[in-house]
C-alpha cells in the first residue's frame, strides 16, 4: 500500500529558507519516504523571483520569452516554448499566482540540484534515505488538463526500465519504461489540493528498488533530435 | 491522506468475466473509493481481442493501422496515430504483452461506457459511491518514459476546473484545468508494479467535491482542431 500525505503548516516560504528543515520541523519522515515538494516553493527559497507587473501583458511575455530557449507555439497569447532546462511547457514555467504582488517565480535553475540539495540535507540531519521530487504543473498535448511532472529528483529513479522482465505469462515486456517520477509527482497533486496551500507532500510505501541516484534531466527530457513532436 | 491499495487475487479474467463481481471478491470497497481497473482485463472481460501471429511482424502493423484513424508519425517500426476515440498513443493501444499466445487486446470500444458498466454493478450489488477509471499505459510528446492515464471514467471527475479559485493571495490562479483522472490512474500505477499482474488499485481518500458524473471523451481527448500538435 502507498499512502499520500499532506505536509501541512510550512509557513509561507521566503528566499535563504531551508526547505529541509521547514518539512522536518511540520511532518515526521521516514526511511524510503519520498518528498514531493512544488517548484514554487523551491523557487521562493533559491530566490528565483523576478519583479514584474501583474497588470502589463507585454511584461508578462517579455519575461517568458526571456525564460525560453525556443518557441514551439505562439498563439492567441499563449506561448509554449522549451526552457533552458528541456522543458516544453507554457509560458515557460514562469509563474504569475501565489506570489507576492509585483512578483513572478521563474523554475529553478537546476531542479535536480534543487531536488539534491533538500536530499542531502534531509539526509546530514536524519540518517533516513529519502527520496525527494521538485514538481511542476504543466500542460500536455493531445489531452486537456495540466497534470504534475517531475523537474528535477534525487534519491528515487525517474524512469524504471522494466526491459527484459517478462510479463504474467513469461513473455518480454513490450511496455518498458516507465516514468514513475511524473506517476509520483501527479500521485502527490491529489493529495494537496490547488488551493489550500499544501507545497509538500510525502508519499510513503514507494517499491524500494526504485530508490538509487537519478535526474530528470538526464532520464525524462527527451532530447531534441530523438524527439518526433518538437 | 490518501491510499493506493492493490487489489490480489483477481485472478486471469476472460470473455464475459464481470470485473465488479471479480474485484468485490478479492476487496473491501468503501463509500467514495475510486477503483482504478487496467484497460487489459477490461479488454479481456469485453472479449476485445484479435487473432495474431506474435512473430510477424507485418500482421501486428495491419493490426495497429486498422485501429488507426490517422497516423501522425511512423518511423522505425513505431506508429503513433490516433485511435477512433480520439487518443494518439502507441501502437494504437493494441497490446501484445499479458495476453495468451496469438491474440492481441484491442481498446475497449467506448471506455467510459465500460467504466460506467462496472460503477453500475458496483453501486447495485454495494450501494456504494464509487468512482472507476479505465487506465492505460502511454507515452508523451517531450518526455520520456510512459505513465498510465485514464482512457475512460465514471462517477468522478476526469477534469476539475478550479477555475474562478482563489490563490493562498486571493487572487485568480492562473493554472485552473487540472485532470485528476490522469493524475489518478498514475497514481494507481506506483502501487500495481507492472510484471506483478495486478490490474486494479483502489484509490482511498479522493476529494468528494470530484466524484460526478463525467467522460475522459468529453472532458479529456482534446480535439484536433483545437490541438496545436497534431
Amino acid at each position: 500500500m502507498i499512502s499520500l500525505v499532506p505536509v501541512e503548516g510550512l509557513g509561507e516560504v521566503v528566499p535563504g529558507d531551508e526547505i529541509a528543515d521547514l518539512v522536518l520541523g511540520a511532518a515526521q519522515l521516514e526511511d524510503w519516504d519520498v518528498l514531493v515538494v512544488t517548484q514554487k516553493i523551491v523557487s521562493k527559497a533559491e530566490g528565483r523571483l523576478a519583479p514584474i507587473d501583474p497588470a502589463d501583458p507585454d511584461a508578462r511575455r517579455e519575461l517568458v520569452l526571456s525564460e525560453s530557449t525556443r518557441v514551439l507555439r505562439d498563439r492567441d497569447g499563449l506561448v509554449i516554448s522549451e526552457t533552458s532546462h528541456g522543458f516544453v511547457c507554457a509560458n515557460a514555467g514562469v509563474d504569475f499566482s501565489n506570489v507576492d504582488d509585483g512578483w513572478a517565480a521563474l523554475l529553478p535553475v537546476d531542479p535536480d540540484r534543487s531536488a539534491r540539495h533538500i536530499r542531502d540535507a534531509l539526509r546530514a540531519r536524519t540518517g533516513l534515505t529519502i527520496g525527494v521530487i521538485v514538481s511542476d504543473t504543466f500542460g500536455r498535448a493531445w489531452r486537456n488538463g495540466l497534470t504534475d511532472v517531475a523537474i528535477g529528483c534525487a534519491g528515487i529513479a525517474a524512469v524504471v526500465d522494466l526491459r527484459g522482465t517478462q510479463d504474467a505469462n513469461g513473455r518480454p515486456l513490450s511496455v518498458t519504461e516507465v516514468c514513475i517520477a511524473d506517476e509520483i509527482a501527479s500521485a502527490a497533486e491529489l493529495a494537496k489540493g490547488k488551493a489550500s496551500g499544501v507545497p509538500a507532500v510525502i508519499v510513503r510505501g514507494v517499491d524500494r528498488r526504485w530508490f538509487r541516484e537519478s535526474s530528470v534531466k538526464a532520464e525524462v527530457v527527451r532530447p531534441h533530435q530523438l524527439d518526433l513532436f518538437r
